[in-house]
């Protein structure tokens, strides 16, 4: 008996090694990797098996108007996963299991703890892909994505996760097990309660299975083109030219001179140091339409570029694709508190936005480093400041927070793909307004009478 | 002064030329397409021009606490927008306008009652091309496109309406404007509620604009590849074939010989009428990668198939799109009542329903046509009755029950891209069971508490 009567009903109700208690294991599941978003102390972690475990700990936490707080691998930068006072945090790390690959049909189901790049590796032998692919892929959980809706490289030509769901199994607030959404191609059977699930940070339902839409494996050599801009405002008019243009690249990412600098001390990779920006973007069409594709971009990219290059070497590309994808972490290795941004723009207004991000900047005297899917408009600029210094946190707060308003300003969205979580409740409310916020608040009220799913989360 | 408080209200607040007393004029707006689907007597229909207009109807119903039935061309084939008595039916034909195509961002902005066709007209001339094609894109608008997540012949390649709906003004049951979704690429600020929307049938909101997303205007002449089939599950069995093959067809539809004859009766046509069904599919890829698409297409038809051939001849392929297009008005022309089919299925399982569609009409002596986007396992089977021969309408609707039915038992959906309307509400119960539709229910009574958004639709 402990002196909590949640836990030991979850205790009684779960094998005893799915519960964690001990203080300092607990300890390391009560956030994930936003710096500076506010978390609180958890009863107890539960890593459940099944959906039955699952919807065993949903009841006890409904039956104790307690708050549980799901999560996957926690590489979420916004705080969704952070643990509230008094909460079951439930981890789906333990539910990892491929229930299905149909090449027939184009889908997989999967438990929500599989992580997203051995997704993509399972379905390759079957001559098929799951394309989104978040930066995170190789930690991050299908589940996870689901949740946050997460986007990635591909997106800018294949679309984000909810693109890629058909159907859920998802435990209620209630602990009940429903199925939401189909194994069809198309489908309109009522309201789609499978979409609003993705992107809903675990406040609305518990997801303990995902069915997933898959494409036939690509096939084929992707053309990659690299161009190299003195400023950011001209990398950003480069990518509204090739958009304008009708050009359609299956991957169109901006990487800054500091996350090149970061990558290069992290891994001795020899990058290019000396453009303000980098734009790289590939082509996978099939041949010759590939090449004329890659041409058309090359030439965009030459007209505002101090150099440009296409290249059909495969190893060189996925070097500069690597530098994209090790930005993230490089910059970790720096040692510094780092605050990421994940504001989206109309394409139109990109070099306007990166213009301000450079100027907020200077003036608040803080580190930002730019890495953006850029042909999604879908910018990263990250807040570096040493740890422990106070001053230099509350400036990149201020910038953080004025890189938001000018988002808003340009026509942007607050948050194009990491999620609301805590961090971007603020822009949210200022990016929806109080009737849409009250429809938000009315459907989590539907869905969650009491409140117990994720609380704090989304709508605040 | 009417004898009616709420119709008062209603032109007291409108220009009088926006309100249609006239029995006679109401009655042409009291129902969809869908043959046999019950409906009600209206008190009077609106036909706003703005979203100040739609809001105001929407208050007065409110204050009033009667129905309101939105409607677009009332092309719908599920009795979605029938009328209840005592409605206000509010048409959307008056509000057309383009409000803005932007090639830089790839969107357009259009009010509801804009046709399909018009807005796919308007944005070529830009360069753009808006994909969903619904049969009736000639005549149904794009706010019931949105308002029954259209589907058409592109959606086997590119999607369905909800596919590229960015964002959408709605008035809210209270009468509020709101703006849900976005205009940047991605985004996920909130709950999906410009989704939630999408095929909500006019029960959660009133649409009154809304911003598609549009893709590059495609270039080039598609191949085409047509299969006779001696029996309609030869033919799906084909279309399994293609797609565990790892093809993606651009259109993959199916029409069978009754379909064909009505379109010669017709349109004199002279189209092939000695196969069971015929198969049709398009590739739009670059060449010459759609001449390998089109031949591994062929040989997957020629395996099955009495005769299958690929062409590059546009206007002989575009003869055969035609009559698949001309299909459902060619059989009205026979002057009998119909009633629609819209079940979807697993792909693989496409050859095993077309079995049972011709099992089930044989036993219930009725005559089935069927047409069917094929390569997303969405099947039309049209069940044909002489006016006026109720023994034979009872049988109709016996099959139609049954048809339901034997889609749930192979895994599918009720409907695909037509909507619940009224008519598949209890295939709907079957397919969604007691605890999904409480939370349909939910939804429905948060964001529409009183129950005047066309009540009795979707959620029953």
């Amino acid at each position: 008996m402990t002196a909590d009567a949640l836990v030991d009903e979850v205790l009684a109700a779960l094998p005893p090694d799915r519960v964690l208690l001990d203080p300092d294991v607990v300890a390391t599941f009560l956030h994930d990797e936003a710096e500076w978003a506010p978390h609180g102390r958890a009863a107890a972690v539960v890593r459940p098996r099944s959906t039955a475990e699952v919807a065993a700990v949903v009841r006890a936490c409904a039956r104790h108007g307690r708050p549980l707080v799901p999560r996957g691998a926690g590489t979420g930068l916004s705080g969704g996963a952070n643990a509230v006072d008094g909460c079951v945090v439930l981890s789906t790390e333990r539910m990892r299991e491929i229930v299905e690959i149909n090449s027939d049909e184009r889908l997989a189901v999967v438990q929500p703890g599989v992580v997203n790049d051995d997704l993509r590796a399972a379905v390759a032998v079957h001559g098929l892909w799951y394309p989104p692919d978040p930066a995170s892929s190789p930690w991050s959980t299908i589940g996870g994505n689901v949740a946050t809706n997460a986007g990635g490289l591909c997106c800018v030509k294949y679309g984000v996760t909810r693109d890629y769901v058909l159907a859920l199994e998802v435990v209620t607030a209630a602990g009940e097990v429903v199925r939401v959404g189909r194994r069809t191609a198309k489908g309109v059977a009522g309201y789609d309660l499978a979409g609003l699930m993705v992107g809903s940070e675990g406040t609305l339902g518990v997801i303990t299975e995902v069915t997933v839409r898959l494409r036939p494996l690509r096939t084929g050599t992707p053309r990659t083109v690299v161009g190299f801009f003195d400023t950011l405002a001209a990398a950003g008019d480069a990518v509204a030219r090739v958009t304008a243009r009708g050009l359609q690249p299956s991957a169109f990412e901006l990487i800054d001179k500091v996350c090149l600098q970061a990558v290069n001390t992290w891994k001795h990779a020899g990058l290019p140091e000396n453009a303000a920006a980098l734009l790289l973007a590939q082509t996978d069409l099939p041949e010759p339409a590939a090449g004329q594709e890659a041409a058309a971009i090359h030439a965009e990219f030459a007209a505002g570029a101090r150099d440009a290059m296409a290249s059909t070497d495969a190893t060189e590309a996925e070097a500069l694709f690597d530098a994209r994808r090790l930005a993230y972490p490089a910059l970790e290795q720096r040692g510094e508190a780092m605050l990421t941004e994940d504001v989206c723009l109309p394409r139109g207004r990109l070099a306007e936005m990166l213009g301000r991000v450079e100027e907020i900047a200077a003036r608040h005297d803080v580190l930002i480093a730019n890495i953006a899917h850029a042909g999604d408009g879908n910018l990263h600029p990250l807040l570096l400041t040493p740890h422990g210094d106070e001053p230099a946190k509350l400036r990149a707060q201020a910038a953080f927070e004025e890189i938001v308003a000018a988002a808003l300003a340009l026509g942007g969205t607050v948050t194009g793909e990491h999620g609301v979580g805590l961090l971007k409740i603020p822009g949210m409310r200022a990016e929806l307004g109080p009737e849409v916020l009250a429809m938000q608040r009315a459907v989590k009220q539907a869905l969650d009478p009491q409140g117990i799913l994720n609380p704090g989360k989304v709508v605040g």
